[in-house]
């Protein structure tokens, strides 16, 4: 494992959230980040599929770390738009979220939500959105 | 209790997620939904904040409530956009959604996210979003 | 007329495009902003519409010259999200954009955009964005 | 030249705005839309860059031609994203649509926007959005 990834995951550790989540960071590069969690009864709505806001934590998280991962640790989502394109259900989620454009202060990100099961991987949502330094300003959240 | 928020309420308790988060619907009438969970340790990122996913789901949720005032609860969330506006940290989380457009299978949305505590409350995010009949077609998720 | 309101007209006399849209800015005041458009055929689209791309221009600039109004005038659009509701259609495009909360670097502003004809007013599309101080970086246009 | 590139050049032509701005067509097939707009003089805001309502049009414009391909011509946009990524300055912008996802009736796209000239090409713009089928309502604008 690389130390970048050690680190990530550590990161994601420290995420109350994700480990109620049991979300997990399973790539971790320079202007890449994917995150994996496992499709669960309790994180779903009515219909039996994974609830939206189950997709929206992985894609503001999947581009946050992606950000981090060019801007550094200290990073918070600034803003982000999601598409949902199909109900969430199989036995994964997998976020994977890159850099499209970096400058000092901000990132620029893009994030594929997809589900898996044994018949394979399905696009599901995507996002777009905006990490920022949290030196810049005390706005935001991550 | 108007049958109206009563409906709500029972709808939100079916969706596991919801549950999972302690999320609350308070307020229900055509146009108008609000949303409020308790902020607890469990549901915060890695700096004591409230984790932007959670600020995200209760967006969508919102949105997806919202929507359904007047379109009827076969709805999902087609797409949203959230903008972060400060950290989330206080006693309670609340999502105020209005509707702002609908025709006959889509409406779209707003939603006020604000944190409520002892000094009163702070808006925190606002997202704009798109809400769609399930009829319409199977795409999307809530 | 109001020395503010002065200023912002020549800000967008100095804008090539505003002035080949003939955009007037009628109406600007700390965290408002109006801006209208005459709805001419060399704006259309092929189903006799104005074209989105007018629509998202003028959603665009009230955003950015409501942000400039807590801010001063050095800024620029960072990202926005707009959904169209109905077709445009009228004499004058209105483009009404609100502060929803601003920073030192930043601020998140609202504009709603109004077609006008001799029966009122209808909404056509409302927008949501990120305008932000030019110091900050080099990144974005206006 | 393909009859499908043929008949995006004739739909193009028939929009008036985009005459207006000199835009042209040079590829298109199932899934993907370019479009180029020579930046000139008249479409600049106050610092001399190219101002990003245009840079919306393009986007906006790229996004729907790209949705057509596989929806057909009868389509409106009914949302975008769109995030600004540096000043828009050189010879020619450079509008590059795909389709992410499509069903029956919508379809998501992305769309990154260039800047064109002797020094090679730079991302300026990168947005995302929803195209519509008219039939399904008559909702939107394009």
């Amino acid at each position: 494992m690389s130390e970048l990834l050690a680190r990530a995951k550590h990161a994601l550790a420290t995420q109350p959230f994700s480990v109620l989540l049991n979300a997990e960071i399973v790539d971790y590069s320079s202007g890449y980040a994917e995150l994996r969690i496992p499709i669960k009864d309790h994180l779903k709505q009515q219909h039996g599929f994974l609830h939206g806001g189950v997709v929206a934590y992985a894609a503001d998280n999947g581009l946050a770390f992606a950000g981090g991962s060019v801007l550094g640790p200290a990073i918070i989502s600034s803003e982000f738009k999601i598409n949902y394109l199909r109900p969430a259900t199989g036995d994964f989620l997998v976020a994977r979220a890159t850099v499209v454009h970096s400058g000092k202060s901000q990132a620029v990100c893009r994030c594929d939500v997809f589900v898996l099961d044994g018949n394979g991987e399905r696009l599901c949502a995507t996002a777009q959105g905006t990490i920022v330094k949290m030196s810049r300003s005390s706005d935001g959240t991550a």
